[in-house]
């Protein structure tokens, strides 16, 4: 018997008119605003106007072990769980992040769920859905023309073009574009410097976009990012240019949260979607509050590990949002854990309890984390394969166990909502109470010093290193009022260390920041322990070149 | 009395859902597709299954004189005299070209009519309207990427890194763009070569989705398109790159008609906008087939004047499409024809017959062109201004009539369809019979002739010069097979000559030929007169400084 692709089984879904899902969770047609049949912008007045009286849902935060090439399948859970909670007639709701073009004609794109837990229409989402990175994208590059048009146009700001620190962008793997000299030609043609594109999801416009509470917040952001820096070494914001309307103008329609729906018609906004290295990667605040006011219980994702993903959602999105999540699924798969028991890729398949073993105390780590210092409730989710052995899981659950958190197995690849029963029950019991949640550090505290909370509680390091151009930035960025903002850490995703390759509980490890840069829009300062690819580039054979559409504009070959 | 802008008009208009009018040309709903309240998708599908069979509307093309700094208002008379036609009861269809977003943000934006001939939501349609102009940039640009990570990863066909005829896009005015070296940095960032980015509009996707029937028809033209030469001087085209597949999945949206509405609620096709000069400058022409089965008449318009935008509307667009207007609306105002008599701008407000009279032989020799080269029947509109005298009206009615030509009192601008009855009345009259419309060259002809067939005939040349560099491109083109296609002459579109500041009707002269090249995709063949700006700059203000939008989401300060 062959598997159906997910792109089979989405195509092949009864898919209800998107007004039907919105009537589900009651939203009023006034504020509904189609986009083809099957999704639709909710209008943000409708969460000023109305929904802000009303009570909040559960919020149940979905995050992982480490991530491995095994895959763990988090989007696939938080799509599950939602299925499955509606299906025991709790009113759910599911935020996402929004998939990303440029992947899409890469290695292979998608991030929409999988095999029976997906979000649909799949390849709307997955190419240009409603046009909110476009707009993004758009508004990144109306803040470059400007900040390039000032210089040429005189210069009245003084900015030092060695440094510039904005980038354009495009919604494309194009490695052609990390470093380019602009501004060549003649005298109307510029001022050359070196310049540089990221992909648009790494664009601070993108981060801003997600953390804005609404469109006032969102233009007072905006014009709060840095640019560049005069030649005496002051701030140039993008207010400095007085870009904050336009680029707004460009964002109001973006900033109201898509409406799409799972397979089996649970709502779903899939919103916003921001690195998770350099940004904060969560959808946006906006999407995730006007759920919490539509539904009982509103599941939410956070990119990468705990160890990244989890903890930006509570130290920056949670922050600044006033969001406050119930409980935590930690998803994990078997073959994940033993691959961080140290066994190669093609080895997974087998029943090994040794290198299970040996793995585990990645999960373990990451409970004690949810569990100790973000001081929130957890249930682990094995998300099933077929190669997992009863003894494999029984060791899973035995382990937990021993941390007070039970394991609930997952089956809503194979077969939807169903599949998600015992996760959904597990859920509704660690949800009964209020929120517990604590940050990992003061906001206020020295920059150096939040770093380290972030080092020695979460990732289990006895210290932090930094360069002395980090140490140079710390100092900048104390000094120019940025010093009480919280931190976001551009880490590998798949090591509790900087060093990607040391896999498991690592201990007696020290981290070593290499760079510090503000998104002082966004609000948070970045401290990078390496290199980050914002750029990424296409394979040997692109998926692009097996992406085909029919005469009556049915797509092929996306997945 | 203060007069009140286009956007405050455009605001206060009472706009009706866009299922409305939908309904009134009797388009089925499961072929409309909303995007927000007042702007639709129309699905292709309709055209193929259902309106292929019905008869089709008159189809009446706007054209006008050569355009000055004084604005003719060609947009604004195509829509109000659609207004008029339906005010008179005759179900009458407006298809315009879409703006691009870049100059909206530069010196000022808009092409959405005025007054009260306008289309609506007009901040929508000049902001990211439904996301085509971003969906042919990701066409453009997944192109570039593709061809630039062929030749990263081996470049197998032999890519001459110094003959790459692709360049990227933007929608954006952005000069620092139009010149770059990219691919610096190191062996992972590509390969270093010369570069540069036009405005999407300007893309040659723009131009084969304006000119494609339909989706195979679209694929075929995209893998024609040549986006480089190899080393042994064989075109390398976006086919050979397998793009065609991906490049019309991400346009299989964009491709379907935006259906909005005039202030008055006459439908609107609004749809694709392809430079008037290095491309055809038409709306699409799917919108303009789709409408005239909706309708009973067709209102269209074409780039620029008659010399550039009619000829090209007839040699290109109908000989790709089928299409033959029935009639010509050419349209002047007083102060243009004063302006082509030698009067400065701010002088054109005086009554002046003697500097009309000699301005007004521009319009003679377009009516000249409509009626006897491409033999169509004309009507000229004069839009008209407070500042015109009686006489000066009386002035080009008499030496129209001399030309067998009737000109009708266009007053859109302040009365909406009320104001273009006149107009109206006389084009009911001139599509009464079947359409005459001629070529202006036979296409199998060699380059070289149509060329001189365009310039004599039409720009009233003695004849045709050709740079070495044009003459051997001219051989290279036909060589490869590229001689039995149109031809589109790039020229400037303030003079018949290719000297902008020859006005009038000049007499005499000869055209240069500077450049040629093959967009070879949308199936023609671009004959550059001089340099054509494909990358607008800013201004020293930008019109971006006083953009905004308020918390409820209305926007200000766009015009």
């Amino acid at each position: 018997m062959g598997f159906k692709s997910d792109i089979e089984i989405a195509q092949e879904a009864k898919i209800k008119p998107i007004n039907e899902i919105a009537d589900y969770v009651g939203i009023p047609d006034k504020y509904v605003e189609n986009y083809g049949k099957y999704k639709a912008k909710i209008d943000y007045r409708y969460y000023n106007d109305e929904l802000v009286k009303k009570p909040d849902a559960k919020l149940v935060l979905v995050t992982a072990i480490n991530p491995t090439p095994a895959g763990e399948g988090k989007t696939t859970t938080t799509i599950g769980l939602a299925d499955a909670l509606n299906g025991l007639g709790k009113k759910t709701m599911v935020a996402i992040r929004e998939p990303s073009l440029g992947p899409v004609f890469g290695v292979k794109g998608g991030a929409a769920g999988g095999g029976y837990a997906q979000v649909v229409p799949m390849e709307d989402i997955n190419l240009h859905f409603t046009g909110d990175l476009h707009a993004i994208c758009a508004a990144n590059n109306l803040i470059a023309a400007l900040l390039d048009n000032h210089i040429h146009q005189g210069n009245k700001l003084d900015i030092d073009l060695k440094r510039v620190t904005w980038r354009r962008c495009i919604d494309m793997n194009d490695r052609q574009l990390r470093r380019i000299v602009d501004g060549l030609g003649e005298k109307p043609d510029g001022v050359t410097r070196q310049d540089g594109f990221d992909i648009t999801a790494a664009s601070e416009v993108m981060a801003v976009f997600c953390l804005a509470n609404d469109i006032n917040d969102l233009k007072a952001k905006i014009a709060n990012i840095i640019v560049a820096y005069s030649r005496s070494g002051e701030p140039v914001r993008a207010g400095d240019l007085n870009a904050q309307g336009a680029v707004a103008a460009l964002l109001k329609d973006a900033l109201k949260p898509n409406l799409v729906q799972t397979l089996e018609g649970t709502p779903a906004f899939i919103h916003g979607g921001p690195f998770a290295n350099i940004a904060h990667g969560c959808n946006s605040v906006i999407a995730t509050k006007m759920g919490m006011k539509l539904a009982d219980y509103m599941i939410t994702e956070a990119g990468f590990g705990a160890d990244l993903g989890a903890e930006k959602f509570i130290d920056i999105k949670c922050r600044m949002s006033g969001l406050r999540p119930n409980a935590v699924v930690l998803v994990a798969t078997i073959r994940a854990l033993k691959y961080n028991g140290g066994i190669a890729k093609d080895e997974l398949q087998a029943e090994n309890l040794a290198a299970l073993e040996k793995g585990i105390p990645n999960l373990l780590k990451h409970i004690e984390n949810i569990t100790k210092v973000y001081n929130l409730p957890a249930v682990v989710a094995i998300n099933k394969f077929p190669t997992d052995t009863d003894a494999e899981v029984e060791l899973v659950r035995k382990k937990c166990k021993e941390y007070g958190v039970n394991v609930a197995l997952s089956d809503v690849w194979a077969k939807g909502g169903k599949g998600g029963e015992e996760l959904a029950k597990e859920v509704i019991e660690l949800t009964k109470g209020e929120s517990t949640m604590e940050y990992v550090y003061d906001v206020n505290a020295p920059i150096k010093e939040k770093i380290e909370a972030i080092a020695k509680r979460v990732y289990g390091a006895d210290g932090v290193d930094y360069s002395p151009k980090a140490l140079k930035e710390i100092k900048n960025l104390e000094t120019i009022g940025l010093g009480n903002i919280p931190i976001c850490v551009a880490k590998n995703q798949y090591s509790m260390t900087d060093d990607a390759k040391i896999l498991g509980r690592p201990t007696g490890f020290r981290i070593t920041i290499r760079d510090i840069t503000a998104s002082a829009g966004a609000g948070f300062v970045v401290a990078l322990t390496g290199d980050i690819m914002k750029m990424p580039g296409l394979p040997k054979v692109p998926a692009a070149e097996k992406i085909d559409v029919d005469a009556a504009g049915v797509i092929s070959g996306l997945f």
